[in-house]
């Protein structure tokens, strides 16, 4: 049942799959609640760990091929973002691996909170949790309304987003400091959230063609991460 | 049977389903072999076009939410790979996603040419096609022996590679021109194809934890290709 919402949402309890996932996770601050293994690859609570045959993990796995393990932990109390420094903030992302990827890409150019709107997918999401390859449990998650965080950021905060008329973000000037905002998958950044955006940022777009549409959203994001880390 | 390789193989046909993924292809320079739609909502050769109903077209769709059309695409034969310029090369992508990413990458920053490892996954593929967005369509791609590509590349030419041991990317100096290998999701660039990379790159990692142990294959694709292309 953990892989649906409600019901993470009801036990306050998220699942992961996989032997990388698993141990990255169990090295983290997050609490163990069970695991479920057909080897005894972890040293982690004895009390906390189930043997099972391989044909027993493969009924409650979501996946077809067998894993060797299964692990629930618990969903971790929220805290309350710094604002300080660079902060992601992500308009109505869908797809589990996207946030996943922008989640590991947070980890790695050490942005320490992002932002997601109330309509983004679940992080804890069993899909999330896979993609995100353990930067889940170092990066800090808040839910929340978006343009209302945007109106109590304060004017004099840079909030910065991805849009075709925006500013060439390879010739743009700007601290590592503000709101970067990335939008959904398919129809960008809304209208309500775009009128707190003070400084729009284009990534050009190269060769003879220019017929590409679009970037994908963790693409984009992994893009500008990366103009602002190496300033 | 076109979602298996060997039949692609056989046929050289592929599939595309999804309304804005063969509306890309249809005006491209990939020819159709037959369309089957629920709707007359394209304005494609009508003697390929066959109407059928959604529960006709679920059963012949890999989604189980209904999809508005289906396409068969004729592959094209191949064109040798030009080389010149900056020429990007996968020694073993395994994931579908990853590829489309990839190949979405290259028609955003104008890199023509992708050679493929013969152990990369298939380009024709339909999760690769869905996720390339109509891209596939403006990249030519080849899948041949890696080593002997590189090989054959001649010592002069820059072979550029990500490793955790390389040259800071953002203060490296480079012309645009030569050929970026990107490695395996789980195992990096295999050691036969190492020889051959004279100019490793490392994308540092920022923040204070430094316990992202690496970025995906697409989304450290994007951060290179777009330093090859700012500079």
């Amino acid at each position: 049942s953990l892989a649906q919402k409600k019901y993470r949402v009801k036990h306050q309890l998220f699942l992961a799959e996989g032997k990388k996932a698993i141990s990255e996770l169990l090295h983290s601050s997050f609490e163990l609640h069970s695991l479920f293994t057909t080897q005894d690859i972890y040293e982690a609570e004895k009390d906390k760990t189930f043997f099972l045959t391989e044909d027993e993990l493969k009924k409650i796995s979501r996946f077809s091929t067998p894993q060797t393990a299964l692990a629930v932990f618990h969903i971790p109390p929220p805290v309350a973002a710094s604002l300080s420094g660079l902060v992601l903030a992500l308009d109505e992302v869908q797809d589990p691996g996207n946030l996943g990827t922008i989640i590991r890409l947070c980890d790695w150019f050490g942005v320490n909170d992002l932002i997601c709107s109330q309509g983004t997918v679940d992080c804890y999401n069993p899909k999330v949790v896979q993609a995100t390859m353990g930067s889940i449990a170092r990066v800090n998650i808040n839910y929340m309304d978006l343009e209302e965080f945007l109106a109590g950021a304060g004017p004099d905060r840079p909030v910065f987003g991805a849009f075709l008329e925006g500013e060439n973000v390879y010739e743009a000037t700007f601290r590592q400091e503000g709101i970067l905002v990335m939008g959904n998958e398919a129809n960008g950044i809304s209208p309500g959230v775009s009128k707190y955006i003070n400084r729009k940022l284009n990534i050009p777009q190269f060769g003879e063609t220019h017929q590409a549409e679009s970037l994908n959203v963790a693409t984009a994001t992994a893009v500008l991460l990366s103009e602002f880390r190496r300033r």
